[in-house]
Protein backbone atom coordinates (compact mmCIF):
# COMPACT_ATOMS: atom_id res chain seq x y z
CA UNK A 1 0.00 0.00 0.00
CA UNK A 2 1.28 3.64 -1.22
CA UNK A 3 0.82 6.39 0.83
CA UNK A 4 0.34 9.57 -0.70
CA UNK A 5 0.96 13.46 0.99
CA UNK A 6 1.02 15.47 -2.42
CA UNK A 7 -1.76 16.31 -5.09
CA UNK A 8 0.96 16.16 -7.28
CA UNK A 9 2.46 12.72 -6.79
CA UNK A 10 -1.27 11.08 -6.53
CA UNK A 11 -2.25 12.22 -9.62
CA UNK A 12 0.69 11.34 -11.52
CA UNK A 13 0.91 7.77 -9.94
CA UNK A 14 -2.86 7.10 -10.44
CA UNK A 15 -2.56 8.51 -13.85
CA UNK A 16 -0.09 6.31 -14.84
CA UNK A 17 -2.52 3.72 -13.51
CA UNK A 18 -5.18 4.85 -15.80
CA UNK A 19 -3.14 4.85 -18.30
CA UNK A 20 -2.37 0.96 -18.01
CA UNK A 21 -6.66 0.47 -18.56
CA UNK A 22 -6.80 -0.24 -14.55
CA UNK A 23 -10.42 1.36 -12.73
CA UNK A 24 -9.86 3.48 -9.60
CA UNK A 25 -12.28 3.34 -7.19
CA UNK A 26 -12.27 6.15 -4.55
CA UNK A 27 -13.70 6.27 -0.89
CA UNK A 28 -13.42 10.34 0.47
CA UNK A 29 -13.03 10.18 4.55
CA UNK A 30 -12.24 12.62 7.44
CA UNK A 31 -10.59 9.13 9.04
CA UNK A 32 -11.51 7.76 12.20
CA UNK A 33 -12.15 4.91 10.18
CA UNK A 34 -15.17 2.58 11.31
CA UNK A 35 -17.40 -0.07 9.78
CA UNK A 36 -19.31 2.18 8.21
CA UNK A 37 -16.18 3.20 5.94
CA UNK A 38 -15.11 -0.20 6.04
CA UNK A 39 -18.04 -1.35 3.90
CA UNK A 40 -17.28 1.23 1.69
CA UNK A 41 -13.72 0.37 1.39
CA UNK A 42 -14.42 -3.22 0.74
CA UNK A 43 -16.85 -2.68 -1.99
CA UNK A 44 -14.43 -0.35 -3.77
CA UNK A 45 -11.50 -2.69 -3.28
CA UNK A 46 -14.14 -5.81 -4.70
CA UNK A 47 -15.20 -3.68 -7.62
CA UNK A 48 -11.98 -1.41 -8.70
CA UNK A 49 -8.82 -2.54 -9.45
CA UNK A 50 -6.92 0.19 -7.79
CA UNK A 51 -8.97 1.19 -4.47
CA UNK A 52 -8.09 4.72 -2.84
CA UNK A 53 -8.59 5.81 0.45
CA UNK A 54 -8.36 9.86 1.04
CA UNK A 55 -8.20 10.79 4.56
CA UNK A 56 -8.32 14.19 4.85
CA UNK A 57 -9.98 16.65 7.93
CA UNK A 58 -12.16 19.42 5.69
CA UNK A 59 -12.10 22.28 7.20
CA UNK A 60 -14.42 24.03 4.89
CA UNK A 61 -16.90 21.96 5.72
CA UNK A 62 -16.82 22.61 9.30
CA UNK A 63 -18.73 25.87 10.24
CA UNK A 64 -16.87 28.52 12.74
CA UNK A 65 -18.16 26.72 16.28
CA UNK A 66 -17.86 23.29 15.09
CA UNK A 67 -15.88 20.18 16.47
CA UNK A 68 -13.07 20.72 13.27
CA UNK A 69 -10.11 20.67 16.24
CA UNK A 70 -11.54 18.02 18.12
CA UNK A 71 -12.56 15.59 15.38
CA UNK A 72 -11.06 12.38 16.26
CA UNK A 73 -8.26 11.89 14.40
CA UNK A 74 -6.38 8.07 14.79
CA UNK A 75 -4.05 7.88 11.50
CA UNK A 76 -2.09 5.17 12.66
CA UNK A 77 -5.12 3.06 12.85
CA UNK A 78 -6.75 4.26 10.17
CA UNK A 79 -3.50 3.09 7.85
CA UNK A 80 -3.14 -0.16 9.37
CA UNK A 81 -7.21 -1.20 8.47
CA UNK A 82 -6.81 0.39 4.61
CA UNK A 83 -3.63 -2.03 4.25
CA UNK A 84 -5.63 -5.21 5.80
CA UNK A 85 -8.68 -4.60 3.88
CA UNK A 86 -6.48 -4.68 0.70
CA UNK A 87 -6.47 -0.72 -0.11
CA UNK A 88 -3.59 0.17 -2.67
CA UNK A 89 -3.32 4.07 -2.22
CA UNK A 90 -4.12 6.56 1.04
CA UNK A 91 -3.92 9.66 0.21
CA UNK A 92 -3.24 11.96 3.36
CA UNK A 93 -2.52 15.29 2.53
CA UNK A 94 -1.67 18.16 5.37
CA UNK A 95 -4.22 20.66 4.94
CA UNK A 96 -2.23 23.04 2.70
CA UNK A 97 -1.77 20.82 0.24
CA UNK A 98 -5.53 20.81 -0.55
CA UNK A 99 -5.95 24.71 0.13
CA UNK A 100 -2.64 26.14 -0.50
CA UNK A 101 -2.28 30.41 0.54
CA UNK A 102 -4.79 32.33 -1.38
CA UNK A 103 -6.81 29.43 -2.68
CA UNK A 104 -10.50 31.09 -3.10
CA UNK A 105 -12.62 28.80 -5.35
CA UNK A 106 -15.33 26.28 -4.04
CA UNK A 107 -18.26 24.70 -5.59
CA UNK A 108 -21.77 24.74 -4.80
CA UNK A 109 -25.13 23.27 -5.24
CA UNK A 110 -27.98 25.65 -5.18
CA UNK A 111 -30.57 25.39 -2.68
CA UNK A 112 -29.90 21.87 -2.48
CA UNK A 113 -27.30 22.71 0.82
CA UNK A 114 -29.96 25.12 2.66
CA UNK A 115 -32.05 22.21 3.38
CA UNK A 116 -32.19 19.89 6.11
CA UNK A 117 -28.99 19.57 7.62
CA UNK A 118 -27.88 23.17 5.35
CA UNK A 119 -30.23 25.34 7.52
CA UNK A 120 -28.03 24.46 10.94
CA UNK A 121 -24.69 24.19 8.91
CA UNK A 122 -25.56 27.15 6.36
CA UNK A 123 -21.56 26.31 4.59
CA UNK A 124 -21.05 22.99 5.27
CA UNK A 125 -22.07 21.35 1.71
CA UNK A 126 -20.04 24.14 -0.17
CA UNK A 127 -17.14 22.66 2.00
CA UNK A 128 -18.46 19.05 0.78
CA UNK A 129 -18.93 19.78 -3.05
CA UNK A 130 -15.58 21.62 -3.07
CA UNK A 131 -13.49 19.20 -1.00
CA UNK A 132 -14.64 16.30 -3.34
CA UNK A 133 -14.58 17.66 -6.50
CA UNK A 134 -11.14 18.86 -5.42
CA UNK A 135 -10.55 14.66 -4.71
CA UNK A 136 -12.19 14.14 -8.41
CA UNK A 137 -9.38 16.49 -10.00
CA UNK A 138 -6.79 14.63 -8.45
CA UNK A 139 -7.70 11.14 -8.28
CA UNK A 140 -9.85 10.87 -11.41
CA UNK A 141 -11.46 7.86 -10.23
CA UNK A 142 -13.81 5.64 -12.15
CA UNK A 143 -16.28 5.15 -9.57
CA UNK A 144 -16.61 6.89 -5.51
CA UNK A 145 -18.21 5.97 -2.95
CA UNK A 146 -20.35 7.28 -0.47
CA UNK A 147 -22.49 6.48 2.84
CA UNK A 148 -26.13 6.59 2.90
CA UNK A 149 -26.02 7.52 6.26
CA UNK A 150 -25.25 11.31 4.69
CA UNK A 151 -27.87 10.39 2.12
CA UNK A 152 -28.12 14.62 1.63
CA UNK A 153 -24.68 14.67 0.82
CA UNK A 154 -25.15 12.17 -1.77
CA UNK A 155 -27.88 13.72 -2.94
CA UNK A 156 -26.01 16.99 -3.52
CA UNK A 157 -22.77 15.20 -4.65
CA UNK A 158 -24.60 13.03 -6.98
CA UNK A 159 -26.41 15.87 -8.68
CA UNK A 160 -22.76 18.05 -9.04
CA UNK A 161 -21.36 14.91 -10.67
CA UNK A 162 -23.86 14.74 -12.99
CA UNK A 163 -24.25 18.85 -13.58
CA UNK A 164 -20.30 19.37 -13.90
CA UNK A 165 -20.12 16.85 -16.76
CA UNK A 166 -17.62 14.01 -14.34
CA UNK A 167 -17.36 10.80 -15.83
CA UNK A 168 -18.21 9.23 -12.41
CA UNK A 169 -19.75 6.36 -10.88
CA UNK A 170 -21.61 7.65 -7.73
CA UNK A 171 -21.92 4.69 -5.31
CA UNK A 172 -24.02 4.73 -1.84
CA UNK A 173 -23.87 2.30 0.60
CA UNK A 174 -26.55 1.73 3.23
CA UNK A 175 -25.77 2.72 6.38
CA UNK A 176 -23.90 0.85 8.94
CA UNK A 177 -25.04 0.62 12.49
CA UNK A 178 -24.70 -0.98 15.90
CA UNK A 179 -26.71 -4.37 16.87
CA UNK A 180 -29.16 -1.78 18.92
CA UNK A 181 -29.67 0.55 15.57
CA UNK A 182 -27.53 3.83 16.42
CA UNK A 183 -26.18 4.58 12.81
CA UNK A 184 -22.22 4.22 12.92
CA UNK A 185 -20.30 7.44 12.84
CA UNK A 186 -17.07 8.98 13.86
CA UNK A 187 -18.86 11.61 16.16
CA UNK A 188 -20.39 8.71 18.70
CA UNK A 189 -17.07 9.31 20.27
CA UNK A 190 -18.08 12.18 21.59
CA UNK A 191 -21.26 10.60 23.49
CA UNK A 192 -21.59 9.90 27.44
CA UNK A 193 -22.65 6.56 28.18
CA UNK A 194 -25.68 7.90 29.35
CA UNK A 195 -26.45 9.52 25.78
CA UNK A 196 -24.82 6.65 24.04
CA UNK A 197 -28.08 4.68 25.68
CA UNK A 198 -30.66 7.35 24.54
CA UNK A 199 -28.98 7.48 20.50
CA UNK A 200 -30.44 4.11 19.52
CA UNK A 201 -34.28 5.98 19.75
CA UNK A 202 -33.29 8.13 16.81
CA UNK A 203 -33.39 5.16 14.26
CA UNK A 204 -35.98 2.97 16.28
CA UNK A 205 -38.37 6.45 15.47
CA UNK A 206 -37.23 6.17 12.09
CA UNK A 207 -38.13 2.54 11.87
CA UNK A 208 -41.96 3.33 13.36
CA UNK A 209 -42.46 5.67 10.74
CA UNK A 210 -41.54 3.18 8.10
CA UNK A 211 -43.77 0.48 9.59
CA UNK A 212 -46.82 3.41 9.71
CA UNK A 213 -45.71 4.26 5.83
CA UNK A 214 -45.87 0.73 4.86
CA UNK A 215 -49.58 -0.01 6.48
CA UNK A 216 -50.56 2.81 4.44
CA UNK A 217 -49.92 6.50 6.03
CA UNK A 218 -48.41 8.84 3.33
CA UNK A 219 -48.81 11.92 4.91
CA UNK A 220 -45.16 13.79 5.07
CA UNK A 221 -46.40 15.49 7.94
CA UNK A 222 -48.00 13.02 10.10
CA UNK A 223 -44.80 10.64 9.22
CA UNK A 224 -43.05 13.49 10.51
CA UNK A 225 -44.94 13.98 14.04
CA UNK A 226 -44.82 10.69 14.37
CA UNK A 227 -40.70 10.87 14.41
CA UNK A 228 -40.92 13.67 16.37
CA UNK A 229 -42.94 12.56 19.28
CA UNK A 230 -41.26 9.30 19.41
CA UNK A 231 -37.88 11.40 19.86
CA UNK A 232 -39.44 13.86 22.59
CA UNK A 233 -40.13 11.04 24.76
CA UNK A 234 -36.32 11.15 26.08
CA UNK A 235 -35.53 14.85 27.37
CA UNK A 236 -31.68 13.67 26.53
CA UNK A 237 -32.00 14.41 23.06
CA UNK A 238 -33.01 17.37 21.42
CA UNK A 239 -34.31 17.32 17.58
CA UNK A 240 -32.71 19.79 15.00
CA UNK A 241 -34.76 18.73 12.25
CA UNK A 242 -37.16 15.76 11.17
CA UNK A 243 -38.21 16.02 7.48
CA UNK A 244 -39.96 14.14 4.86
CA UNK A 245 -38.64 14.50 1.48
CA UNK A 246 -37.92 13.47 -2.03
CA UNK A 247 -34.48 11.81 -3.38
CA UNK A 248 -33.96 15.09 -6.17
CA UNK A 249 -35.10 18.34 -5.19
CA UNK A 250 -35.15 17.27 -1.14
CA UNK A 251 -38.67 18.68 -1.48
CA UNK A 252 -41.34 17.86 0.73
CA UNK A 253 -43.82 15.24 -1.35
CA UNK A 254 -47.72 16.26 -1.20
CA UNK A 255 -47.50 12.66 -0.80
CA UNK A 256 -44.99 10.42 0.69
CA UNK A 257 -43.70 7.49 -2.10
CA UNK A 258 -41.05 4.90 -2.50
CA UNK A 259 -37.78 6.30 -2.58
CA UNK A 260 -38.69 9.34 -0.42
CA UNK A 261 -36.77 9.27 3.05
CA UNK A 262 -37.28 10.67 6.26
CA UNK A 263 -34.18 12.46 7.68
CA UNK A 264 -33.13 13.90 11.00
CA UNK A 265 -30.61 15.22 13.08
CA UNK A 266 -30.71 15.67 16.73
CA UNK A 267 -28.41 17.23 19.62
CA UNK A 268 -27.66 15.03 22.69
CA UNK A 269 -25.95 17.23 24.61
CA UNK A 270 -23.27 19.12 22.08
CA UNK A 271 -23.07 16.24 20.03
CA UNK A 272 -25.25 16.48 16.78
CA UNK A 273 -26.00 12.58 15.31
CA UNK A 274 -27.83 12.30 12.42
CA UNK A 275 -29.68 9.88 10.09
CA UNK A 276 -32.35 9.05 7.89
CA UNK A 277 -34.19 5.83 6.34
CA UNK A 278 -35.31 5.67 3.10
CA UNK A 279 -39.11 4.46 2.59
CA UNK A 280 -39.72 1.17 0.73
CA UNK B 1 -14.88 22.07 -39.70
CA UNK B 2 -16.90 19.98 -37.87
CA UNK B 3 -20.27 21.73 -36.00
CA UNK B 4 -21.75 19.98 -32.96
CA UNK B 5 -23.77 21.20 -30.64
CA UNK B 6 -24.44 18.37 -27.87
CA UNK B 7 -21.62 17.74 -24.94
CA UNK B 8 -21.31 14.50 -25.42
CA UNK B 9 -20.37 14.03 -28.86
CA UNK B 10 -17.85 17.06 -28.41
CA UNK B 11 -16.60 15.31 -25.52
CA UNK B 12 -16.29 12.27 -27.43
CA UNK B 13 -14.79 13.59 -30.48
CA UNK B 14 -12.51 15.07 -28.61
CA UNK B 15 -11.28 12.51 -26.13
CA UNK B 16 -10.70 10.42 -29.31
CA UNK B 17 -8.41 13.47 -30.65
CA UNK B 18 -6.35 13.40 -27.16
CA UNK B 19 -5.83 9.85 -26.86
CA UNK B 20 -4.17 9.76 -30.57
CA UNK B 21 -1.63 12.41 -28.79
CA UNK B 22 -3.37 15.64 -30.36
CA UNK B 23 -3.29 18.87 -28.64
CA UNK B 24 -6.35 20.81 -28.05
CA UNK B 25 -7.13 24.66 -27.76
CA UNK B 26 -10.15 25.69 -26.66
CA UNK B 27 -11.37 29.51 -27.54
CA UNK B 28 -14.69 29.99 -25.38
CA UNK B 29 -16.70 32.60 -27.06
CA UNK B 30 -20.16 34.26 -26.62
CA UNK B 31 -20.16 34.58 -30.91
CA UNK B 32 -20.65 37.87 -32.66
CA UNK B 33 -16.93 37.37 -33.18
CA UNK B 34 -14.64 40.18 -34.07
CA UNK B 35 -10.48 41.08 -34.60
CA UNK B 36 -10.33 40.27 -30.56
CA UNK B 37 -11.51 37.09 -31.25
CA UNK B 38 -9.46 36.52 -34.41
CA UNK B 39 -6.28 36.78 -32.37
CA UNK B 40 -7.15 34.18 -29.75
CA UNK B 41 -8.25 31.86 -32.59
CA UNK B 42 -5.38 32.74 -34.54
CA UNK B 43 -2.59 31.64 -31.46
CA UNK B 44 -5.17 28.22 -31.42
CA UNK B 45 -4.53 27.56 -34.59
CA UNK B 46 -1.09 28.31 -34.45
CA UNK B 47 -0.19 26.50 -31.11
CA UNK B 48 -2.90 23.82 -31.17
CA UNK B 49 -3.34 20.60 -33.57
CA UNK B 50 -7.31 20.82 -32.69
CA UNK B 51 -8.41 24.61 -32.36
CA UNK B 52 -11.49 24.61 -31.06
CA UNK B 53 -13.82 27.46 -30.73
CA UNK B 54 -17.35 27.47 -28.19
CA UNK B 55 -20.04 29.74 -29.46
CA UNK B 56 -22.31 30.04 -26.19
CA UNK B 57 -24.25 33.18 -24.88
CA UNK B 58 -24.22 31.91 -21.41
CA UNK B 59 -27.11 33.28 -19.12
CA UNK B 60 -25.96 32.42 -15.77
CA UNK B 61 -23.28 35.45 -16.71
CA UNK B 62 -25.77 38.26 -17.45
CA UNK B 63 -27.68 39.74 -14.57
CA UNK B 64 -31.52 40.13 -14.53
CA UNK B 65 -31.35 43.70 -16.35
CA UNK B 66 -28.28 43.00 -18.72
CA UNK B 67 -28.17 42.71 -22.22
CA UNK B 68 -29.35 38.85 -22.28
CA UNK B 69 -31.62 39.28 -25.21
CA UNK B 70 -30.65 41.74 -27.27
CA UNK B 71 -26.85 40.71 -27.06
CA UNK B 72 -25.24 40.37 -30.54
CA UNK B 73 -25.76 36.93 -32.21
CA UNK B 74 -24.28 36.09 -35.64
CA UNK B 75 -24.18 32.66 -35.92
CA UNK B 76 -24.07 32.26 -39.45
CA UNK B 77 -20.85 34.55 -39.95
CA UNK B 78 -19.03 32.97 -37.07
CA UNK B 79 -19.36 29.88 -38.55
CA UNK B 80 -17.36 31.26 -41.54
CA UNK B 81 -15.45 33.24 -39.68
CA UNK B 82 -13.89 30.17 -38.14
CA UNK B 83 -13.88 27.73 -40.87
CA UNK B 84 -11.63 30.70 -43.26
CA UNK B 85 -9.15 30.97 -39.84
CA UNK B 86 -8.56 27.10 -40.00
CA UNK B 87 -10.72 26.24 -36.72
CA UNK B 88 -11.38 22.45 -36.63
CA UNK B 89 -14.26 22.18 -34.38
CA UNK B 90 -17.18 24.72 -33.43
CA UNK B 91 -19.07 23.96 -30.02
CA UNK B 92 -22.59 25.43 -30.26
CA UNK B 93 -24.65 24.19 -28.16
CA UNK B 94 -28.16 25.23 -26.89
CA UNK B 95 -28.97 27.01 -23.79
CA UNK B 96 -30.48 23.44 -22.11
CA UNK B 97 -27.40 21.33 -23.30
CA UNK B 98 -25.07 23.42 -20.92
CA UNK B 99 -27.73 23.87 -18.23
CA UNK B 100 -30.09 21.26 -18.72
CA UNK B 101 -33.32 21.53 -15.96
CA UNK B 102 -32.42 21.12 -12.41
CA UNK B 103 -29.47 22.17 -13.24
CA UNK B 104 -27.83 23.84 -9.78
CA UNK B 105 -24.35 23.86 -9.77
CA UNK B 106 -21.52 26.57 -10.07
CA UNK B 107 -17.95 27.74 -9.32
CA UNK B 108 -16.83 30.59 -7.14
CA UNK B 109 -13.98 32.36 -6.75
CA UNK B 110 -14.30 34.50 -3.37
CA UNK B 111 -13.68 37.98 -3.40
CA UNK B 112 -12.17 38.06 -6.68
CA UNK B 113 -15.30 38.68 -7.78
CA UNK B 114 -16.78 41.09 -5.80
CA UNK B 115 -14.30 43.48 -6.68
CA UNK B 116 -14.45 46.15 -10.00
CA UNK B 117 -17.08 44.90 -12.32
CA UNK B 118 -18.48 42.66 -9.59
CA UNK B 119 -19.51 45.46 -7.77
CA UNK B 120 -21.87 46.44 -10.33
CA UNK B 121 -22.38 42.96 -12.03
CA UNK B 122 -22.50 40.92 -8.65
CA UNK B 123 -23.49 37.33 -10.11
CA UNK B 124 -21.24 37.85 -13.38
CA UNK B 125 -18.10 36.12 -12.23
CA UNK B 126 -19.90 33.59 -10.75
CA UNK B 127 -21.88 32.54 -14.30
CA UNK B 128 -18.05 33.00 -16.33
CA UNK B 129 -16.51 30.60 -13.88
CA UNK B 130 -19.10 28.35 -13.64
CA UNK B 131 -19.18 28.52 -17.94
CA UNK B 132 -15.88 28.34 -18.41
CA UNK B 133 -15.48 25.29 -15.83
CA UNK B 134 -18.19 23.21 -17.47
CA UNK B 135 -16.76 23.75 -21.15
CA UNK B 136 -13.05 22.51 -19.48
CA UNK B 137 -14.90 19.54 -18.67
CA UNK B 138 -16.53 18.87 -21.90
CA UNK B 139 -13.40 19.61 -23.67
CA UNK B 140 -10.46 19.14 -21.68
CA UNK B 141 -8.13 21.29 -23.81
CA UNK B 142 -4.35 21.77 -23.53
CA UNK B 143 -4.40 25.23 -23.73
CA UNK B 144 -7.21 27.90 -22.88
CA UNK B 145 -7.12 31.38 -24.80
CA UNK B 146 -8.70 34.56 -23.37
CA UNK B 147 -8.52 38.35 -24.33
CA UNK B 148 -6.82 40.73 -21.84
CA UNK B 149 -9.77 43.30 -22.26
CA UNK B 150 -11.34 41.51 -19.76
CA UNK B 151 -8.21 41.16 -17.29
CA UNK B 152 -10.23 40.59 -14.36
CA UNK B 153 -11.87 37.45 -15.81
CA UNK B 154 -8.71 36.35 -16.91
CA UNK B 155 -7.55 36.74 -13.09
CA UNK B 156 -10.25 35.04 -11.43
CA UNK B 157 -9.82 32.41 -14.39
CA UNK B 158 -6.27 32.09 -13.82
CA UNK B 159 -7.37 31.32 -10.46
CA UNK B 160 -9.90 29.04 -10.79
CA UNK B 161 -7.51 26.79 -12.76
CA UNK B 162 -5.13 26.72 -10.30
CA UNK B 163 -6.99 26.09 -7.07
CA UNK B 164 -9.27 23.09 -8.70
CA UNK B 165 -6.42 21.40 -10.09
CA UNK B 166 -7.00 21.77 -13.67
CA UNK B 167 -3.63 21.11 -16.26
CA UNK B 168 -4.42 23.86 -18.16
CA UNK B 169 -2.38 26.23 -19.47
CA UNK B 170 -4.31 29.69 -19.43
CA UNK B 171 -3.15 32.41 -22.12
CA UNK B 172 -4.13 35.96 -21.95
CA UNK B 173 -3.61 37.73 -25.67
CA UNK B 174 -3.53 41.25 -25.51
CA UNK B 175 -6.56 43.80 -26.40
CA UNK B 176 -7.51 44.42 -30.26
CA UNK B 177 -7.68 48.04 -30.62
CA UNK B 178 -9.83 49.91 -33.16
CA UNK B 179 -7.13 52.69 -34.93
CA UNK B 180 -8.62 54.74 -32.56
CA UNK B 181 -7.41 53.25 -29.86
CA UNK B 182 -11.11 51.46 -28.58
CA UNK B 183 -10.82 48.27 -27.51
CA UNK B 184 -12.84 45.63 -29.51
CA UNK B 185 -16.25 44.96 -28.24
CA UNK B 186 -19.12 42.77 -29.34
CA UNK B 187 -21.23 45.70 -27.59
CA UNK B 188 -19.69 48.81 -29.81
CA UNK B 189 -22.33 47.73 -31.75
CA UNK B 190 -24.79 49.20 -29.22
CA UNK B 191 -23.03 53.03 -29.23
CA UNK B 192 -24.88 55.54 -31.19
CA UNK B 193 -22.64 57.47 -33.50
CA UNK B 194 -22.08 60.55 -31.02
CA UNK B 195 -21.37 57.84 -28.39
CA UNK B 196 -18.95 56.19 -30.72
CA UNK B 197 -16.83 59.14 -31.23
CA UNK B 198 -16.58 59.57 -27.33
CA UNK B 199 -15.67 56.48 -26.51
CA UNK B 200 -11.97 56.23 -27.49
CA UNK B 201 -11.42 58.35 -24.39
CA UNK B 202 -11.08 55.46 -22.40
CA UNK B 203 -8.10 54.52 -23.69
CA UNK B 204 -6.39 57.99 -24.13
CA UNK B 205 -7.20 58.35 -20.19
CA UNK B 206 -5.14 55.17 -19.36
CA UNK B 207 -2.32 56.16 -21.63
CA UNK B 208 -2.22 59.05 -20.01
CA UNK B 209 -1.71 57.64 -16.67
CA UNK B 210 0.31 54.92 -17.65
CA UNK B 211 2.43 57.66 -19.30
CA UNK B 212 2.69 59.62 -15.64
CA UNK B 213 3.49 56.51 -14.19
CA UNK B 214 6.38 56.01 -16.30
CA UNK B 215 7.22 59.41 -15.77
CA UNK B 216 7.59 58.42 -11.60
CA UNK B 217 4.11 58.51 -10.38
CA UNK B 218 3.46 55.81 -8.06
CA UNK B 219 0.41 56.80 -5.83
CA UNK B 220 -2.28 54.73 -6.89
CA UNK B 221 -5.06 57.21 -5.67
CA UNK B 222 -3.47 59.79 -8.17
CA UNK B 223 -3.29 57.47 -11.36
CA UNK B 224 -6.97 56.87 -10.90
CA UNK B 225 -7.35 60.57 -9.97
CA UNK B 226 -5.58 61.08 -13.86
CA UNK B 227 -8.03 58.84 -15.31
CA UNK B 228 -11.38 59.79 -13.54
CA UNK B 229 -10.70 63.65 -14.89
CA UNK B 230 -9.77 62.83 -18.49
CA UNK B 231 -12.98 60.75 -18.48
CA UNK B 232 -14.70 62.94 -16.88
CA UNK B 233 -14.23 65.66 -19.73
CA UNK B 234 -17.15 64.31 -21.50
CA UNK B 235 -20.70 64.81 -20.63
CA UNK B 236 -21.33 61.35 -22.80
CA UNK B 237 -19.74 59.35 -20.87
CA UNK B 238 -20.69 57.82 -17.02
CA UNK B 239 -17.88 56.39 -15.02
CA UNK B 240 -18.71 53.08 -13.04
CA UNK B 241 -15.51 52.39 -11.73
CA UNK B 242 -11.55 53.48 -11.72
CA UNK B 243 -9.10 51.29 -10.28
CA UNK B 244 -5.72 50.54 -9.66
CA UNK B 245 -4.97 47.03 -8.48
CA UNK B 246 -2.61 44.57 -8.61
CA UNK B 247 -3.03 41.52 -10.32
CA UNK B 248 -3.39 38.33 -8.17
CA UNK B 249 -5.90 39.58 -5.77
CA UNK B 250 -7.16 42.71 -7.36
CA UNK B 251 -6.55 44.63 -4.55
CA UNK B 252 -5.24 48.84 -4.34
CA UNK B 253 -1.35 48.49 -4.28
CA UNK B 254 0.46 50.65 -1.65
CA UNK B 255 2.78 52.05 -4.51
CA UNK B 256 1.93 51.25 -7.98
CA UNK B 257 4.61 48.67 -9.44
CA UNK B 258 5.12 47.25 -12.77
CA UNK B 259 2.55 44.33 -13.32
CA UNK B 260 -0.11 46.16 -11.70
CA UNK B 261 -2.94 47.35 -14.14
CA UNK B 262 -5.44 50.00 -14.27
CA UNK B 263 -9.42 49.06 -15.15
CA UNK B 264 -12.45 51.03 -15.74
CA UNK B 265 -15.80 50.96 -16.63
CA UNK B 266 -18.14 52.94 -17.73
CA UNK B 267 -21.35 53.92 -19.48
CA UNK B 268 -21.84 55.42 -22.87
CA UNK B 269 -25.51 55.85 -22.44
CA UNK B 270 -27.00 52.12 -21.97
CA UNK B 271 -24.30 50.68 -23.05
CA UNK B 272 -21.28 49.49 -20.59
CA UNK B 273 -17.71 49.43 -21.44
CA UNK B 274 -15.00 48.07 -20.22
CA UNK B 275 -10.79 48.43 -20.51
CA UNK B 276 -7.84 48.51 -18.77
CA UNK B 277 -3.99 48.91 -18.99
CA UNK B 278 -1.27 47.31 -17.58
CA UNK B 279 1.63 49.39 -16.24
CA UNK B 280 4.64 48.62 -17.92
Amino acid sequence: MKVISTCGETHLYLKNEKYHGRTLGLVPTMGALHEGHCSLIRAAVRETEIPIVSIFVNPTQFGPDEDLDRYPRQEQGDLELCATEGVKVVFLPPADEIYPPGYRSFVEVESLGNKLCGKTRPTHFRGVTTIVNRLFHIVQPNKAYFGLKDRQQFVILRRMVKDLGWNIEMIGLPTVRESDGLALSSRNAYLTPEERKAAPLLFQALCEAKEAFECGETAPEQLRRNVISSIESDPLIKIDYVEVVEPVGLETPETVAQGDFIALAAFLGKTRLIDNLEMA
